[in-house]
């Protein structure tokens, strides 16, 4: 279980403290932070909590919606808000700020696309000087309009391309990209670029664009092999489980976690044997 | 007017007489049809309707399935199935099948894609023989795991250029396409291997992945954009306007071709002055 880690998302009805608690007492070494979870207790307390617990942050999610254009409406000051963000990051010891980048603005896909450009090279150096990598996370296709105009593995390492790759890396989420004919190639591509490997199934037929994932092994995501190309290209970091579902949240959060755990040993995780980063 | 076409899934409610006299009153010079409607009055008298009204078939939907599963599950003969919309499309003066080629069988995303290669292999020289062209559409990567493992258009000129352009060709469906960031290059790449263009629109957020549809004008895609480069790539031919949209097909079907038609002249065709085929 080294890789695990427990997206806070999983365990949605849980605060922070309660989920790094969840975490210690599961022996779970990860945990994908979210940014309205930390601001509720604040960076400071967050980050002493997590070392109190011996709990270390694989990710804080996110920054991003670059073209102004998100799921709720116009986003005011999204490279103020992701600089922000680039900052609690690195108080966490976040190594990786997830970026999703945002809809299409005004109607206008290519330009949205090239204001993503835009805003990372805005936002890498500011980045950089605080040792926060800056993950592009490629979003489903389903998902283009409103959320995010990065819908492909390739689209992202050709936008982080311009940059160190330990500036600007790329996140494999498995709900997003499974389906993609060039997923092989893309990740080899990706290489050490790679900043993170989601762990999710999908809902079959998808209930809803955003809610219809569920735990690895619900749906037809062959997650042995996508985490065997992510480490075979570069990637030997922490596997989070982040899953969007309704009647997970319902549940317990402890439960939930537990469940995540199972799904993770016997869905996901490399054979017993595979060399330890 | 003269690309249009009224894909027979718009009028869902209206049989092929209907549809066929419809499209005649409405100045309407294409139909796309489906099997099913074919099949209620039989190939010979579709035929003759559509000879009589002086409306012409642009495409016959569907064969495929070569995966062997589909959203209502396994189907038993897909290669023979196909073999037998080759003969309809035949005898219809159809000029193009058009294939949805199944969704993951057995868990096995890879050897689902293999067997979609197996299976044009073996159809390619019937269609041939024929004189019908194959159309690869590919769909959504929403639709992947039930209904299609061709997620792109990439993949299914890949597919397609072990053949003559005039035996396999691809299908350009807006809906499935419109988010990719190589669309350009593909619909470049496909060039006169474009078989088809069928125009809709995506809503937003998506409220069904099959039935999420609009009328052009309705979602986020800039049709004027994809038809020019199908057109600057070499297709001339007909554009079926297709909508899956049960709110559409609700109304009246004369109703819905009406705005159909002004949907396409208002959002799809060509400027004014464009060069007729």
């Amino acid at each position: 279980m080294h890789r695990f880690s427990l997206n806070q998302i999983t365990t949605k009805n849980w605060t922070l403290p309660e989920a790094v608690a969840g975490c210690a007492e599961a022996g779970v070494e990860w945990i994908g932070l979210w940014r309205d979870r930390v601001a509720e207790v604040g960076v400071d307390t967050a980050a002493a909590l997590l070392r109190d617990h011996g709990v270390r942050a694989s990710s804080l999610c996110r920054g991003g919606s670059f073209t102004g254009a998100g799921p709720d409406g116009p986003v005011a000051d999204p490279i103020g808000d992701t600089a922000a963000a680039i900052d609690e990051a690195a108080a966490l010891g976040a190594p990786v700020l997830v970026l999703v980048v945002g809809g299409i603005a005004g109607g206008d896909l290519p330009g949205s696309r090239a204001a993503v450009a835009g805003a990372l090279e805005q936002l890498a150096p500011y980045a950089a000087e605080r040792g926060v990598r800056l993950g592009l996370e490629p979003l489903h296709p389903v998902q283009c309009a409103e959320r995010s105009v990065l819908c492909t593995l390739d689209q992202a390492v050709d936008l982080a391309e311009p940059y160190p790759e330990e500036v600007v890396g790329v996140i494999v989420d498995e709900f997003h990209v499974w389906w993609d004919p060039r997923i092989e190639a893309a990740i080899a591509r990706a290489g050490r670029r790679i900043a993170g490997f989601h762990a999710c199934d999908q809902l079959v037929p998808l209930p809803d664009p955003l809610l219809g994932r569920g735990l690895p092994g619900e749906g037809p995501i062959d997650h042995r092999r996508l985490l065997g190309l992510a480490t075979e290209a570069g990637y030997t970091g922490p596997v989070e489980v982040e899953v969007f579902n309704a009647a997970l949240w319902a549940r317990p959060p402890k439960e939930a976690l537990a469940s995540a755990i199972t799904a993770y040993r016997t869905h996901v995780a490399e054979p017993a044997g595979t060399p330890l980063p």
